[in-house]
């Protein structure tokens, strides 16, 4: 379903491992591009320890300001893994023992199973499970909250299989152009270009790379047309000021 | 000084361009590893777009729970930086354009001033400005708030120059244990060794990569014995299930 409204998710990220400077966390940008291609804003991201108070305030603020939430991280065997428990609690409902997925795990573990691994199973009362296509041990959603592992390659085979099903808007529209040119010497320019399309959102970005110095103008928009129109007017600038830009390689 | 309370602070990292998945966070790791030699623990990150209302709704609910709170981003001379206006707007003072800082960028641009550059001159009445060796354009503090730029280059020199002023506690120690052992097979008895040792944080960390799948067990504590404790109970435990385990390659 596609309407005019803007959709927005947050992102919770729980790890204690992020917030040491241990893990460079990867899925941040995985989790934005995703939604863009559904429609979907990624409004704001938090990082959270593994302490219950914290991760139950974050989720109960982001799911009324947002049409989608998402967590990563913390819904493994061991004793730092809190977050079932506390999503629960955000919600005031009980955890539970998911038989789809006791049967899931006791299928994949056979004879190995212990209390460790079944701990994968539980989840709060109400969840809907989120397969794993890498290692079993599933995810869940809880009306519009979805938890997700924190391994990335676990958390993308998951993600992809929640966005295929996420009621969007329409897609962002995005391109940019790069100039070795100071953002200074554009910024009056740039603001006029801003204000004659209120619609859009006109991204400065200056850069040093390599020992040059430059700025990446970036334009997004749900509409191509608008997208296509600002940056002919950025393009004009840029060469008035003398430079010739380069088209962005896309990431 | 160092005493034993716990410090904090949050990173309140600013900017469309990290939300849309354009750019990858560089900053919350150098911030991360940074704070941790000055005694001070990275409690909370958040990312938010540039608007102003979500900029000081972050801003003042984290400097209230921290020590100390760092922003990045949005400190420019475009349209799209409104971070000095939104600090200001969270502070209940109104925007100056501070002298010292005009000077500098005066001075540094020459005939090349003009008004977006002398934008950069604008901070919250009653802040201290932080200097930036790398391309002038200052960053400010205000209280505990420390206001940095996005660009990591200047992000880090500004840090690194804040940091050593820094009242912190003791520095968190850390030593950790790599092994090719599922976590689920050592979650039992390494809850037990948590319970043990409730100073201290026990992480459990799964990993695939080149097609091997293990388990870091990272140990923190701010005492270096108790550290070395806790890491001999994990190795004779990781031994005890068959698997010598392998020093990780600290970061």
């Amino acid at each position: 379903m596609t309407d005019d409204r803007i959709y927005t998710a947050a992102l919770i990220i729980i790890g204690n491992e992020i917030l040491s400077g241990r893990t460079q966390d990867a899925n941040l940008a995985y989790v934005a591009n995703g939604l863009n291609k559904s429609g979907v804003r990624l409004a704001e991201v938090r990082v959270v320890p593994d302490i219950d108070t914290k991760i139950i305030k974050a989720v109960n603020e982001l799911r009324i300001e947002n049409d989608y939430v998402f967590t990563t991280g913390g819904i493994g065997p061991t004793h730092d893994d809190i977050t079932s428990h506390s999503i629960a609690a955000a919600f005031g409902v009980k955890v539970i023992r998911h038989p789809d997925a006791e049967k899931l795990l006791r299928d994949h573990y056979g004879a190995d199973i212990n209390d460790s691994r079944l701990k994968m199973a539980e989840v709060p009362e109400g969840s809907d499970l989120i397969p794993n296509p890498v290692s079993r041990a599933p995810g869940f959603r809880i009306t519009n909250v979805h938890v997700l592992a924190g391994v990335p390659r676990i958390m993308k085979a998951q993600f992809d299989g929640v966005c295929l099903q996420l009621d969007g808007g329409k897609p962002v529209k995005s391109r940019s152009l790069v100039a070795h040119l100071a953002e200074s010497v554009m910024a009056e320019e740039l603001g006029k270009i801003q204000e004659r399309y209120p619609s859009s959102d006109v991204g400065s970005y200056p850069f040093m790379r390599a020992g040059k110095s430059g700025t990446a103008i970036v334009v997004r928009d749900i509409e191509q047309v608008t997208v296509d129109a600002v940056i002919e007017e950025v393009r004009t600038m840029m060469t008035g000021f003398g430079v010739e830009p380069e088209v962005e390689v896309q990431l």
